[in-house]
């Protein structure tokens, strides 16, 4: 199935988060859950683990992790959330650190988070918090979890004045993508954690871009090509996240999409029947292509490009894809202006000089991009 | 009075504490929180400030910090906690949290802790983490917080399951402790925090204990040596905090009287009217310097001297001091065996070779803490 880069490892691929005395490995590949419990035992030992999952993945994969964690003689307790973004809350979390010290865990014990990004951010804040910090390790089980939640070392919980904005950097002490569980997603949530993958090419990686338009099917189907494109995306942000773990700078390159994307999500009041963070991704991503080349950065057959492929996997490319009536471009604007920093009048926007070719540009006007949206919306 | 070790600072003394890049100044000296707000300034700039403090600090020393951040120009909002223990717990984390959104602080503005070590702890948690870390800046007002709670970095709330389990290390940019303050504390408090002082001598530092037995009445009066003796409280503890910032070693040695102590604390069910922390310590670095003796590793005059020191600055020296009835032995061993990790069945304790000779003693066999214990009871 076309030229997979890393054909010869049959192995699980291994992608380092090189962050001093804070590195760790993120392993992936099918399967690996039925190994977790000696992988864990040989990163943290074999003291007590607290599981931390949702009510959905519990049903599908608690079993196998549970199962490996017995035979690796590691004693542990499983505390669940319900699914869903609702549960990244204060009385979860209370619950949470509540559940975890009556299990009577301990400094030195482990915090292992199984499901996708909510349960991920949950879990991090939880373990970034028990006794100021207790070990954690990331079983994700989303594809948007597998290249970007659980790479970074952010986690957190909502408050009522917005998403993330209680929690903690708090790095995991190992990663492991089972790439099988990922067969149990639903093909939306496929492809909304695809659309970051994609993104990864699109923000720094030309060839990966046209690796993935080559290979894209095996990614959706579960073959080689899938573990490849994990590691390949985690790579490319575990590289950038090293090199700025506090996101002053390069780091901004990840929101690609994003300023777009977030201001689609609020517009929607962050309904998922309408508008999943993924797909408001990929149309921020094609909005963010299509400004650029507004401004003269890139020429008009590689916005055709990014569209063919984007929507080839079935992710939307444009406003009119989402459902229901659009709020009107000022309500677009505060939710832009509001997003980002926006130091003496200008925005701060990704842009781009080709495929793999993105930038921080400091110094957008708002007036042209309200123009720019004006247009979009009345198209 | 005495031979002052710093007579000729007449200025504020100051104290650094070395961690890398996130090391920071302790500022020591009467008077200081009229000039908090150029302070803060200084070292965060003059963005928007919250200031967290409770009900008691409010109605004594809000107006003259309020006013010393107008004069700067910096633009706060005061968010209250009911004074006590009691407010470090996760409601207030929530509604602090929230405060400070509510408040539209940005990353990069800071928060300003007013009080003594409950709300230093508290406010600390927050700062760490709301928007995954704000700048933090302590002003404490007791004389614990001063030389103790506001050194280091560690942060926190209780949990129905004990104190200080849930929380965060969060460095301050700033500590800001103006002694003046503390003439407005009520003398049981004072002589609370000065147990502390004193154990920075006995731990580690003979010629500072000699200096206190000669100088100990200006400390109480607030003459200079009140600042002298934080100063080098501050220094103590910075040291050793440098030295193991997340307490692997070294750090262990702070507990000098902690094992007892807090064993005392849980003996009275925390009822400070019974025992207050400090005079818990006081009565555990007792016990801890007669078991010494007890172990052969220490003179009785040395006892006695570190007894009459403590006594005349009328803090508790024995277990016939706590009012009321104390528990049956074991209940005291079993708090002892819970406070301090047991490996193989052997304690860990903090003795001592003599004044300012303490050391960690890791194989401590719990039998012949429990046949002291008894024979203490019983005396
Ligand atoms: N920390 C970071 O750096 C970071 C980065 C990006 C996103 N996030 C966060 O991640 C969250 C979104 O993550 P998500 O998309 O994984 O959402 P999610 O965790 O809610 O998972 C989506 C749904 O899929 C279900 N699910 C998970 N694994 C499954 C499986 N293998 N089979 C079937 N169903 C499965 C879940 O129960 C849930 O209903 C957001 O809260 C976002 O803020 C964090
Ligand atoms: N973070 C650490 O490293 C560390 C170390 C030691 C203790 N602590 C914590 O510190 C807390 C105890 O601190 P504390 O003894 O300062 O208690 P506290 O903060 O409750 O203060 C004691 C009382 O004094 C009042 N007060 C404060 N300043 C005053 C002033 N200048 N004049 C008059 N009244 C004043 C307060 O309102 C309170 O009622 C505990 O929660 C303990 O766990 C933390
Ligand atoms: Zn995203
Ligand atoms: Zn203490």
């Amino acid at each position: 199935m076309g030229n997979t880069m890393l054909e010869e490892t049959a192995a699980a691929n291994a992608v380092q988060v090189m962050l001093d005395d804070r590195s760790y490995d993120i392993l992936i590949g099918r399967g690996l859950i039925e190994t977790a419990g000696e992988e864990i035992a040989e990163t943290v030992g074999r003291g007590r683990v607290a599981v931390i999952t949702d009510e959905t993945v519990a049903a599908l994969h608690l079993s196998a992790l549970s199962d490996s964690l017995d035979r690796a003689g590691i004693v542990h307790t499983v505390l669940r959330v319900p699914a869903g973004e609702k549960s990244k809350c204060f009385p979860e979390f209370e619950r949470l650190c509540d559940g975890i010290l009556e299990a009577k865990l301990e400094r030195g014990d482990a915090i292992v988070a199984l499901g996708g990004g909510v349960v991920g951010d949950l879990a991090g804040f939880v373990a970034s918090a028990v006794r100021r910090g207790m070990d954690f390790i990331q079983v994700p089980t989303t594809l948007l979890a597998q290249v970007d939640s659980s790479v970074g070392g952010k986690t957190g919980i909502n408050s009522r004045y917005g998403k993330n904005l209680i929690g903690a950097f708090h790095q995991p002490r190992l990663v492991l993508a089972d790439t099988a569980v990922l067969d149990s997603l639903p093909i939306r949530d496929f492809r909304a954690g695809y659309a970051e993958v994609a993104k990864y090419g699109l923000l720094g990686d030309g060839a990966f871009f046209s690796w993935l338009e080559a290979n894209w099917t095996g990614v959706f189907n579960g073959g080689p090509e899938r573990d490849e494109a994990i590691a390949r995306s985690c790579k490319a942000k575990a590289d950038i996240v090293a090199a700025d773990e506090r996101e002053a700078g390069r780091r901004a390159l990840l929101n690609l999409g994003h300023t777009f994307g977030h201001a689609l999500e609020a517009a929607v009041a962050y309904e998922t029947v309408r508008l999943v963070h993924g797909e408001g991704v990929s149309i921020g991503m094609m909005l963010a292509h299509e400004f650029s080349e507004r401004l003269g950065l890139i020429e008009p057959d590689t916005v055709e490009r990014v569209e063919k492929h984007l929507s080839e996997v079935g992710l939307p490319i444009g406003l009119a894809q989402i459902p229901g009536q659009l709020p009107p471009v000022d309500t677009l604007m505060d939710a832009i202006m509001q997003d980002k920093k926006v130091s003496r009048g200008e925005l701060t926007f990704i842009l781009t000089r080709g495929v793999g070719e993105a930038f921080v540009e400091k110094a957008v006007d708002p007036a042209t991009v309200r123009a720019f949206l004006l247009e979009k919306l009345e198209a």
